[in-house]
Protein backbone atom coordinates (compact mmCIF):
# COMPACT_ATOMS: atom_id res chain seq x y z
CA UNK A 1 0.00 0.00 0.00
CA UNK A 2 1.15 3.37 -0.34
CA UNK A 3 -0.63 6.95 0.74
CA UNK A 4 0.47 10.95 1.37
CA UNK A 5 0.34 12.26 4.65
CA UNK A 6 -0.45 15.80 4.07
CA UNK A 7 0.69 19.13 5.29
CA UNK A 8 1.02 19.00 9.28
CA UNK A 9 -1.01 16.03 9.88
CA UNK A 10 0.60 12.60 11.12
CA UNK A 11 -1.02 8.99 10.71
CA UNK A 12 -0.23 5.30 12.74
CA UNK A 13 0.29 2.33 10.99
CA UNK A 14 0.88 -1.35 12.03
CA UNK A 15 3.50 -3.43 10.69
CA UNK A 16 4.17 -7.22 11.05
CA UNK A 17 7.75 -8.56 11.75
CA UNK A 18 9.92 -8.44 7.91
CA UNK A 19 7.32 -5.54 6.75
CA UNK A 20 9.38 -3.11 4.62
CA UNK A 21 8.35 0.72 5.11
CA UNK A 22 9.45 3.25 3.19
CA UNK A 23 9.55 7.31 3.50
CA UNK A 24 9.30 9.24 0.91
CA UNK A 25 9.65 13.32 0.60
CA UNK A 26 7.94 13.77 -2.46
CA UNK A 27 8.65 17.84 -3.15
CA UNK A 28 12.20 17.41 -1.14
CA UNK A 29 12.72 19.56 1.84
CA UNK A 30 10.46 18.42 4.09
CA UNK A 31 10.42 16.45 8.09
CA UNK A 32 8.73 13.18 8.82
CA UNK A 33 8.96 12.73 12.51
CA UNK A 34 8.85 9.16 13.08
CA UNK A 35 7.67 7.01 16.59
CA UNK A 36 7.36 2.79 17.21
CA UNK A 37 5.70 1.42 19.85
CA UNK A 38 5.59 -2.44 20.06
CA UNK A 39 1.88 -3.50 19.00
CA UNK A 40 0.11 -4.66 21.88
CA UNK A 41 2.76 -3.32 24.80
CA UNK A 42 2.89 0.96 24.27
CA UNK A 43 5.06 0.84 27.45
CA UNK A 44 8.11 -0.39 24.57
CA UNK A 45 9.01 2.37 22.69
CA UNK A 46 11.58 3.74 20.18
CA UNK A 47 14.58 4.98 22.33
CA UNK A 48 17.54 7.63 21.26
CA UNK A 49 19.78 6.74 24.09
CA UNK A 50 19.55 3.17 23.40
CA UNK A 51 20.18 3.80 19.93
CA UNK A 52 23.15 6.25 20.40
CA UNK A 53 24.78 3.49 22.84
CA UNK A 54 24.99 0.72 21.01
CA UNK A 55 25.02 1.85 17.55
CA UNK A 56 27.65 3.85 18.88
CA UNK A 57 26.93 6.99 16.23
CA UNK A 58 24.83 9.80 16.10
CA UNK A 59 24.58 9.57 12.07
CA UNK A 60 22.05 6.83 11.55
CA UNK A 61 21.96 5.68 7.80
CA UNK A 62 21.67 2.46 6.11
CA UNK A 63 22.74 -0.75 8.13
CA UNK A 64 22.01 0.97 11.39
CA UNK A 65 19.49 -0.13 13.92
CA UNK A 66 17.23 1.76 15.69
CA UNK A 67 16.46 0.33 19.49
CA UNK A 68 13.81 0.25 22.07
CA UNK A 69 13.84 1.13 25.61
CA UNK A 70 13.62 -2.33 26.06
CA UNK A 71 17.14 -2.96 24.19
CA UNK A 72 15.62 -4.59 21.44
CA UNK A 73 15.66 -4.09 17.67
CA UNK A 74 12.55 -2.45 16.23
CA UNK A 75 13.95 -0.93 12.92
CA UNK A 76 16.61 -1.59 10.55
CA UNK A 77 17.55 0.94 7.93
CA UNK A 78 17.90 -0.45 4.78
CA UNK A 79 18.47 2.04 2.10
CA UNK A 80 18.72 5.22 2.60
CA UNK A 81 19.01 8.43 -0.01
CA UNK A 82 18.83 10.99 2.05
CA UNK A 83 21.79 13.71 3.19
CA UNK A 84 20.58 13.21 6.95
CA UNK A 85 17.95 12.47 9.91
CA UNK A 86 18.13 13.39 13.27
CA UNK A 87 17.42 11.77 16.65
CA UNK A 88 18.17 14.46 19.02
CA UNK A 89 15.19 16.49 18.92
CA UNK A 90 11.63 15.92 20.87
CA UNK A 91 8.19 16.28 18.08
CA UNK A 92 7.63 20.34 18.04
CA UNK A 93 4.61 20.96 20.37
CA UNK A 94 2.77 24.03 21.88
CA UNK A 95 5.28 24.41 24.00
CA UNK A 96 8.20 24.64 21.51
CA UNK A 97 5.69 27.02 19.13
CA UNK A 98 5.26 29.01 22.25
CA UNK A 99 9.28 29.02 22.54
CA UNK A 100 10.30 29.46 19.32
CA UNK A 101 7.46 31.01 17.54
CA UNK A 102 5.42 33.06 19.86
CA UNK A 103 4.28 35.42 16.76
CA UNK A 104 3.58 32.68 14.63
CA UNK A 105 -0.38 31.12 15.06
CA UNK A 106 -0.10 28.20 17.87
CA UNK A 107 -0.01 24.53 16.53
CA UNK A 108 -0.14 21.20 18.50
CA UNK A 109 3.02 20.12 16.21
CA UNK A 110 4.09 16.91 14.77
CA UNK A 111 4.42 16.10 19.39
CA UNK A 112 0.14 16.80 19.13
CA UNK A 113 -0.16 14.81 15.46
CA UNK A 114 1.71 11.83 16.82
CA UNK A 115 -0.24 11.77 20.71
CA UNK A 116 -3.64 11.85 17.98
CA UNK A 117 -2.35 9.20 16.26
CA UNK A 118 -0.60 6.77 18.30
CA UNK A 119 -3.80 7.50 21.50
CA UNK A 120 -5.57 4.04 19.74
CA UNK A 121 -2.90 1.98 20.99
CA UNK A 122 -2.20 3.06 24.21
CA UNK A 123 0.66 5.63 24.13
CA UNK A 124 -0.03 8.45 26.50
CA UNK A 125 1.04 11.81 25.25
CA UNK A 126 3.79 12.06 28.67
CA UNK A 127 5.16 8.73 27.63
CA UNK A 128 6.08 10.11 23.30
CA UNK A 129 10.08 10.30 23.69
CA UNK A 130 12.37 11.81 21.16
CA UNK A 131 11.22 10.44 17.11
CA UNK A 132 13.68 9.93 14.66
CA UNK A 133 13.27 12.90 12.85
CA UNK A 134 13.17 11.87 9.17
CA UNK A 135 15.35 14.20 6.95
CA UNK A 136 15.93 16.43 9.35
CA UNK A 137 19.01 18.36 9.26
CA UNK A 138 20.56 19.39 12.76
CA UNK A 139 24.18 20.89 13.01
CA UNK A 140 26.43 20.26 15.60
CA UNK A 141 29.29 22.99 16.07
CA UNK A 142 32.46 21.54 18.02
CA UNK A 143 31.45 23.73 20.98
CA UNK A 144 28.13 21.23 20.98
CA UNK A 145 26.13 24.10 20.06
CA UNK A 146 23.25 22.70 17.58
CA UNK A 147 21.19 24.19 14.57
CA UNK A 148 18.25 22.76 12.49
CA UNK A 149 18.67 24.31 9.17
CA UNK A 150 16.10 23.20 6.21
CA UNK A 151 16.77 19.49 5.26
CA UNK A 152 19.41 18.89 1.91
CA UNK A 153 16.55 16.44 0.38
CA UNK A 154 15.63 16.43 -2.79
CA UNK A 155 12.05 15.24 -4.60
CA UNK A 156 11.69 11.74 -4.43
CA UNK A 157 14.74 10.55 -1.40
CA UNK A 158 13.62 8.02 0.57
CA UNK A 159 14.26 5.92 3.87
CA UNK A 160 13.82 2.55 3.86
CA UNK A 161 12.62 0.23 7.14
CA UNK A 162 12.52 -3.24 8.13
CA UNK A 163 10.27 -3.91 11.26
CA UNK A 164 12.36 -6.06 13.15
CA UNK A 165 9.25 -6.35 15.46
CA UNK A 166 5.78 -6.50 14.89
CA UNK A 167 5.18 -2.22 15.46
CA UNK A 168 3.01 0.33 15.44
CA UNK A 169 4.64 3.15 13.90
CA UNK A 170 3.33 6.90 13.67
CA UNK A 171 4.65 9.14 11.00
CA UNK A 172 4.17 13.04 10.54
CA UNK A 173 4.79 15.60 8.04
CA UNK A 174 6.29 18.00 9.89
CA UNK A 175 4.69 21.04 11.23
CA UNK A 176 7.85 23.71 12.79
CA UNK A 177 8.88 26.21 10.75
CA UNK A 178 12.64 26.26 11.12
CA UNK A 179 12.67 21.99 10.05
CA UNK A 180 11.43 22.42 6.53
CA UNK A 181 12.05 25.80 5.66
CA UNK A 182 9.09 27.43 6.21
CA UNK A 183 7.01 25.75 3.43
CA UNK A 184 4.73 22.75 5.11
CA UNK A 185 4.49 19.91 2.46
CA UNK A 186 3.52 16.42 2.27
CA UNK A 187 5.58 13.34 3.14
CA UNK A 188 4.68 9.84 1.39
CA UNK A 189 4.53 6.22 2.54
CA UNK A 190 4.62 2.65 1.30
CA UNK A 191 4.59 -0.37 2.87
CA UNK A 192 5.57 -3.91 1.41
CA UNK A 193 5.41 -7.86 3.41
CA UNK A 194 9.13 -8.92 2.95
CA UNK A 195 8.34 -12.27 0.81
CA UNK A 196 11.83 -13.92 1.54
CA UNK A 197 13.27 -15.04 4.48
CA UNK A 198 16.13 -13.58 5.89
CA UNK B 1 21.97 17.83 54.04
CA UNK B 2 25.04 15.69 52.70
CA UNK B 3 25.51 12.34 52.00
CA UNK B 4 27.63 9.33 50.04
CA UNK B 5 26.17 6.68 47.30
CA UNK B 6 27.88 4.04 47.75
CA UNK B 7 29.67 2.65 44.01
CA UNK B 8 26.92 0.92 42.06
CA UNK B 9 23.81 2.14 44.04
CA UNK B 10 21.25 5.09 43.58
CA UNK B 11 19.16 6.96 45.96
CA UNK B 12 16.37 9.14 45.59
CA UNK B 13 15.62 12.58 47.38
CA UNK B 14 12.88 15.25 46.99
CA UNK B 15 13.79 19.08 46.33
CA UNK B 16 11.61 21.71 46.69
CA UNK B 17 11.80 24.64 44.48
CA UNK B 18 14.74 27.06 45.11
CA UNK B 19 16.56 24.23 46.69
CA UNK B 20 20.07 23.77 45.43
CA UNK B 21 21.47 20.50 45.19
CA UNK B 22 25.67 19.59 44.72
CA UNK B 23 26.50 16.51 43.03
CA UNK B 24 30.61 15.70 43.72
CA UNK B 25 32.71 13.28 42.07
CA UNK B 26 34.83 12.68 45.67
CA UNK B 27 37.87 10.59 43.97
CA UNK B 28 37.53 11.92 40.60
CA UNK B 29 36.98 10.06 37.55
CA UNK B 30 33.62 8.82 38.52
CA UNK B 31 29.80 8.99 36.81
CA UNK B 32 26.27 9.28 38.30
CA UNK B 33 23.64 9.29 36.43
CA UNK B 34 20.80 11.97 37.17
CA UNK B 35 16.59 11.75 36.72
CA UNK B 36 14.32 14.57 37.93
CA UNK B 37 10.07 14.06 37.73
CA UNK B 38 7.80 16.44 39.43
CA UNK B 39 6.80 15.66 43.01
CA UNK B 40 3.59 13.99 43.34
CA UNK B 41 3.43 14.02 39.02
CA UNK B 42 5.65 10.85 37.82
CA UNK B 43 4.65 11.41 34.20
CA UNK B 44 6.68 15.14 33.63
CA UNK B 45 9.56 13.94 33.46
CA UNK B 46 13.39 15.15 32.68
CA UNK B 47 14.15 15.48 28.80
CA UNK B 48 17.05 15.46 27.05
CA UNK B 49 15.34 16.21 23.73
CA UNK B 50 13.40 19.25 25.00
CA UNK B 51 16.39 20.41 26.61
CA UNK B 52 18.49 20.19 23.88
CA UNK B 53 16.05 21.76 21.43
CA UNK B 54 15.41 24.88 23.81
CA UNK B 55 19.32 25.20 25.09
CA UNK B 56 20.21 24.78 21.39
CA UNK B 57 23.33 22.88 22.49
CA UNK B 58 24.57 19.74 23.73
CA UNK B 59 27.52 20.69 26.03
CA UNK B 60 25.10 21.54 29.19
CA UNK B 61 27.13 23.56 31.58
CA UNK B 62 26.59 26.34 34.07
CA UNK B 63 23.84 28.77 32.95
CA UNK B 64 22.12 25.54 31.11
CA UNK B 65 18.60 25.02 31.70
CA UNK B 66 17.17 21.19 32.17
CA UNK B 67 13.78 21.02 30.75
CA UNK B 68 10.89 18.10 31.31
CA UNK B 69 8.85 16.47 28.38
CA UNK B 70 6.33 19.58 29.16
CA UNK B 71 8.62 22.20 28.40
CA UNK B 72 9.05 23.31 31.50
CA UNK B 73 12.45 24.34 33.05
CA UNK B 74 13.09 21.56 35.89
CA UNK B 75 16.66 22.29 37.22
CA UNK B 76 19.21 25.45 36.33
CA UNK B 77 22.99 24.96 36.47
CA UNK B 78 24.44 27.40 38.88
CA UNK B 79 28.13 26.48 38.90
CA UNK B 80 29.89 23.33 37.60
CA UNK B 81 33.67 22.35 37.89
CA UNK B 82 33.37 19.38 35.46
CA UNK B 83 35.06 18.94 31.58
CA UNK B 84 31.81 17.92 30.82
CA UNK B 85 28.51 15.98 31.09
CA UNK B 86 26.43 13.71 29.01
CA UNK B 87 22.73 13.70 27.95
CA UNK B 88 22.79 11.39 24.83
CA UNK B 89 23.35 7.76 26.54
CA UNK B 90 20.40 5.62 28.25
CA UNK B 91 21.41 4.46 31.72
CA UNK B 92 23.41 1.29 31.80
CA UNK B 93 20.51 -1.37 31.95
CA UNK B 94 20.87 -5.31 31.66
CA UNK B 95 20.34 -5.28 27.84
CA UNK B 96 23.09 -2.86 28.20
CA UNK B 97 25.66 -5.14 30.32
CA UNK B 98 24.68 -8.32 27.89
CA UNK B 99 25.49 -5.89 24.52
CA UNK B 100 29.08 -4.35 25.95
CA UNK B 101 29.96 -6.95 28.47
CA UNK B 102 29.02 -9.92 27.93
CA UNK B 103 32.03 -11.84 29.71
CA UNK B 104 31.29 -9.79 33.10
CA UNK B 105 29.06 -10.57 35.86
CA UNK B 106 25.67 -9.19 35.20
CA UNK B 107 24.55 -5.86 37.20
CA UNK B 108 21.45 -4.16 36.70
CA UNK B 109 23.38 -0.66 36.27
CA UNK B 110 21.95 2.58 37.02
CA UNK B 111 18.99 1.97 35.18
CA UNK B 112 17.85 -0.42 38.00
CA UNK B 113 19.31 1.28 40.73
CA UNK B 114 17.09 4.72 39.30
CA UNK B 115 14.09 2.44 38.99
CA UNK B 116 14.23 0.96 42.46
CA UNK B 117 15.37 4.77 43.88
CA UNK B 118 11.66 5.98 41.59
CA UNK B 119 9.57 3.07 42.15
CA UNK B 120 8.02 4.46 45.09
CA UNK B 121 7.26 8.06 43.72
CA UNK B 122 5.40 6.03 41.05
CA UNK B 123 7.22 5.86 37.96
CA UNK B 124 7.48 2.77 35.67
CA UNK B 125 10.71 1.40 34.34
CA UNK B 126 9.28 1.73 30.70
CA UNK B 127 9.02 5.47 31.37
CA UNK B 128 13.23 5.81 32.61
CA UNK B 129 14.57 8.06 29.11
CA UNK B 130 18.13 9.30 28.83
CA UNK B 131 19.27 10.09 32.34
CA UNK B 132 21.51 13.54 32.85
CA UNK B 133 24.71 11.74 33.32
CA UNK B 134 26.68 13.81 35.39
CA UNK B 135 30.69 13.81 34.66
CA UNK B 136 30.27 11.39 31.97
CA UNK B 137 32.66 12.11 28.61
CA UNK B 138 31.37 10.92 25.47
CA UNK B 139 32.93 12.53 22.60
CA UNK B 140 31.43 13.62 18.98
CA UNK B 141 33.50 12.95 16.26
CA UNK B 142 33.10 14.99 13.25
CA UNK B 143 31.40 11.74 11.36
CA UNK B 144 28.67 11.09 14.00
CA UNK B 145 30.49 8.60 15.84
CA UNK B 146 30.59 8.68 19.75
CA UNK B 147 32.70 7.32 22.18
CA UNK B 148 32.92 6.42 26.04
CA UNK B 149 35.77 7.84 27.63
CA UNK B 150 36.67 7.66 31.65
CA UNK B 151 35.27 10.90 33.46
CA UNK B 152 38.09 14.25 33.12
CA UNK B 153 37.39 14.76 36.66
CA UNK B 154 39.45 15.41 39.33
CA UNK B 155 38.50 14.77 43.29
CA UNK B 156 36.22 17.12 44.23
CA UNK B 157 34.72 18.26 41.32
CA UNK B 158 31.00 18.82 41.39
CA UNK B 159 28.13 20.35 39.82
CA UNK B 160 25.82 22.80 41.54
CA UNK B 161 22.04 22.48 40.35
CA UNK B 162 18.54 24.72 41.67
CA UNK B 163 15.03 22.93 41.47
CA UNK B 164 13.08 25.06 39.43
CA UNK B 165 10.18 23.09 40.72
CA UNK B 166 9.17 20.56 43.01
CA UNK B 167 11.06 17.67 42.08
CA UNK B 168 11.76 13.98 42.88
CA UNK B 169 15.65 13.66 42.16
CA UNK B 170 17.19 10.23 40.89
CA UNK B 171 20.91 9.66 41.47
CA UNK B 172 23.19 6.76 40.90
CA UNK B 173 27.34 6.21 41.55
CA UNK B 174 27.50 4.51 38.00
CA UNK B 175 28.28 0.81 37.37
CA UNK B 176 28.94 0.22 33.89
CA UNK B 177 33.00 -0.20 33.33
CA UNK B 178 33.29 2.08 30.86
CA UNK B 179 31.97 5.15 31.68
CA UNK B 180 34.47 5.44 34.70
CA UNK B 181 37.45 3.34 33.48
CA UNK B 182 36.39 0.31 35.20
CA UNK B 183 36.90 1.57 38.86
CA UNK B 184 33.83 1.80 40.68
CA UNK B 185 33.29 4.65 43.32
CA UNK B 186 30.82 6.60 45.17
CA UNK B 187 29.41 9.85 44.68
CA UNK B 188 28.59 12.69 47.07
CA UNK B 189 25.60 14.89 47.43
CA UNK B 190 24.36 18.01 49.47
CA UNK B 191 21.20 19.65 49.79
CA UNK B 192 20.45 23.38 50.98
CA UNK B 193 17.49 25.05 50.65
CA UNK B 194 17.95 28.77 49.43
CA UNK B 195 17.19 31.46 51.58
CA UNK B 196 17.71 34.23 49.32
CA UNK B 197 14.98 35.79 47.03
CA UNK B 198 15.91 35.00 43.37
Amino acid sequence: MSARIPPRSGIAVRLARGDILTVIDPEGGQVSDMLAIADGDPGEILSNGRTFDYEETLRLTTGARLWSNRSRVMLTIMEDTAPQHDFLLTPCSQGTFRHFYPDKPMHHGCFGNLADALAPYGLEADAIPTAFNIFMNVTIAPDGRIAVLPPGTKPGDFVRFRAEMDLVVGLTACSAYASNGGSFKPIDYEIAATTTAY
